[in-house]
C-alpha cells in the first residue's frame, strides 16, 4: 500500500554558490585571483546573494583557496550580499572573524573514519571546537553567524554507514557548543529522496529554523531528486557549484556538487522564486568553461539551453 | 507560505525498458540484432519484466529498428516478459498484431505542430487511428494491450506551451478511442517537477489506474527529479534508456531519456522494490558501452559505482 506522506515547498528559496570554494579547492589549477572576483560580480549580477568565496586553511594545503582574504574583502563591498568562509579549525576561524566576512561555515564529520582521514579530530573534538570558536566570535564582539555543517551525514565511502541518531546527535551538540544555525551534506552522494527526507524532517524537529541548508552531491545523479526530497521537508537554502565543478576523488569523471544553473533552473520551473536571473547565470557558466579549460564541468542545462516555454511557465507558476 | 502538499510513493515500481526502440533509433550506429538478443537476455537475467523491443516502422525510415519482428519473437520465449512495440499506423499496428507482442505504444503528440512534424496526422487524426487500431485488435481476437502514449505533454520545442487542458482531452479521448491505458511523456524534456506534479494528479484524476507509465527525457537534468514528482501522485511504472541512450537532436551532447541504472538505483535506495538486481544492470551498462563505442552515453551511476550502503540500506528501506 502506498505510504502518505505530507509535504510542502516554500515559495521562495536560496542557491548558495559554494563554487570558489568546493568547487575549486577540487581542481587541481588555480583560478587567478581577478577571475574570481569576476566569478562573484557575475554571480551578483546575475542575483545570487549568498556566496562561499573560499576557505580558511594553510595555502600549502589549498593553494587554490589562498587568496581567501582578498576575495572576501572583494566581496564585502556588494551590498546585500553574504559572504561566507569554510574554517577547519581555530586559527581559521580567527582569520575568517578578521576579514568581516558574513558567516562561517564549520565542517563537522559526522562518520567517525572521515573525520580522522580529513580533520584529524574526532567528531567530538570538533563539537569542541566550535564552542571555543564560539568564545573567540563573542569576545570578538563580532556579529558573524556560525554555522555548523554536518557532512557524510548520509554514509561515508570510509565507513559506510553513518547511523542518522549519530548525525541527529552531533547536530544537537553543535547547536548546544554555539553553532548559530546547522547544515547537513550528502559529502559523497550516498544519499536518496527517502533518506532525505527522513533525515531533514527527524532534523527539523530538533533544530526547527536554524537547520538552514542542504548540501547535495550528484556523483550519483541523485542531486537534484535530493533537493527535490528536501525542499518538500521546508528546506529553502541549497547549497551548489557553478558547472557542477567539484568532482569526486573516488570516482574520476563523476560528478561533484549539484550545479547551481541546473538547481536554479528546477526551482524557478516550479515557480520558486530564487532572485536568480537565468540568461545571467547561464552567461556565466559559460564564462567558466573558458575560465577552466580541461576542466571536468557538469550539468545538463547548458547543453540544452532554456525551454521555450521557460519564462511563460515561471510566471504562471508563481 | 509554504503549500501542503499531500503525496504517497509507491511500493514498487516497475522500469520499462525502452532502449532498444528509443534509444537506438537516435543513434547512428545499427546495432547488430544478436547483440540485441544479448541485450534482451542480460536484461531480463538483471530481473526486468517489460521492454520494448522494437518499432514497427519501415526499415527505409528506421533502420535501426528493421529487426523488431526478430525480436518481439525472441523476447517472447521469455518467460513473464511483457514485450512491447511502438506502431506509428495502422499498417504497423497490423504487423504487431502478427507479431504477437503483449503491447503497443501508439503514440500521439498533443503538441498540433510537433504531431504534424514528426506523424504527418493533427493529434486528432491519431485518436481517430486508435480507434481503427483497437478495432483490428478486437477483430482479431487478441489480447494485445494498446497503450496511448501523450507525448509533447509538458511542452514543445515547435510550439512551445501545450496547454494541459489540450493534453488532458487527447489522453481521454485516446481511452474513449478504444486505447486500454495511457501513459505521459515529456518529449522534449521542457517538465519540472511542479508541472508533473500537476498534471499526472489531473490525469489520474481522469484515467484512474489506466494512467499507467511516465516517460521523462534528462535533457535539462531534471529527468529523476521529474520521476519522483511522478512517483509522488502514485505513478509506479516508468520508462528508460541503459545508458541514458537516446539524445536530442536539438540539443548535440545533451542526453536524452532518463537512464536505467540511475533510476533504478534511486527507486532501490528508497526502498522501492524494482525487482531488479543492481549490480546486473550496471554489468549491462558496461557490455553497452562496448557495443557502442563512440556513441553518447550517459548516467551518473557507472562512474560512481554502488555506494558501500547500497545494500543495507535498500534492505532496511524495505
Amino acid at each position: 500500500m502506498p505510504a502518505a506522506i505530507s509535504s510542502c515547498r516554500p515559495a521562495s528559496a536560496t542557491v548558495r554558490e559554494v563554487g570558489l570554494r568546493d568547487g575549486l579547492q577540487s581542481l587541481s589549477v588555480v583560478l587567478p585571483t581577478q577571475r574570481k572576483f569576476d566569478w562573484i560580480d557575475a554571480a551578483y549580477a546575475a542575483g545570487q546573494r549568498e556566496i562561499e568565496v573560499g576557505s580558511f586553511v594553510p595555502a600549502r594545503l589549498l593553494p587554490q583557496l589562498a587568496d581567501t582574504d582578498e576575495l572576501v574583502a572583494y566581496a564585502r563591498r556588494l551590498p546585500g550580499l553574504s559572504v561566507s568562509v569554510l574554517v577547519p579549525n581555530l586559527k581559521g576561524a580567527q582569520r575568517a572573524l578578521a576579514s568581516g566576512a558574513d558567516l562561517m561555515l564549520v565542517p563537522l564529520s559526522a562518520s567517525h573514519a572521515h573525520s580522522l582521514a580529513n580533520l584529524r579530530k574526532t567528531p567530538q573534538e570538533v563539537v569542541a571546537m566550535v564552542g571555543e570558536i564560539r568564545a573567540a566570535r563573542d569576545a570578538a564582539g563580532s556579529a558573524m553567524q556560525i554555522e555548523g555543517g554536518v557532512g557524510t551525514a548520509f554514509g561515508c565511502t570510509l565507513q559506510g554507514e553513518v547511523p542518522p541518531d549519530e548525525v541527529l546527535r552531533l547536530m544537537q551538540a553543535l547547536l548546544d557548543a554555539g553553532a548559530d544555525r546547522v547544515s547537513l551534506a550528502d559529502t559523497v552522494g550516498y544519499a536518496d529522496p527517502a533518506s532525505v527526507r527522513r533525515l531533514f524532517e527527524q532534523a527539523r524537529r530538533i533544530a526547527g529554523d536554524r537547520l538552514c541548508c542542504a548540501h547535495f552531491h550528484d556523483t550519483r545523479g541523485l542531486g537534484l531528486a535530493n533537493v527535490l526530497a528536501a525542499l518538500e521537508t521546508g528546506v529553502s537554502r541549497f547549497d551548489a557549484c557553478l558547472a557542477g565543478i567539484g568532482g569526486c576523488p573516488q570516482a574520476p569523471g563523476a560528478s561533484g556538487n549539484v550545479s547551481t544553473e541546473d538547481l536554479v533552473f528546477m526551482l524557478e520551473s516550479m515557480g520558486i522564486d530564487t532572485g536568480v536571473d537565468m540568461e545571467k547565470l547561464l552567461a556565466l557558466r559559460e564564462l567558466a568553461g573558458r575560465w577552466l579549460p580541461g576542466q571536468p564541468l557538469h550539468g545538463a542545462l547548458w547543453r540544452a539551453g532554456l525551454p521555450k516555454t521557460f519564462r511563460a511557465r515561471a510566471g504562471a507558476a508563481a
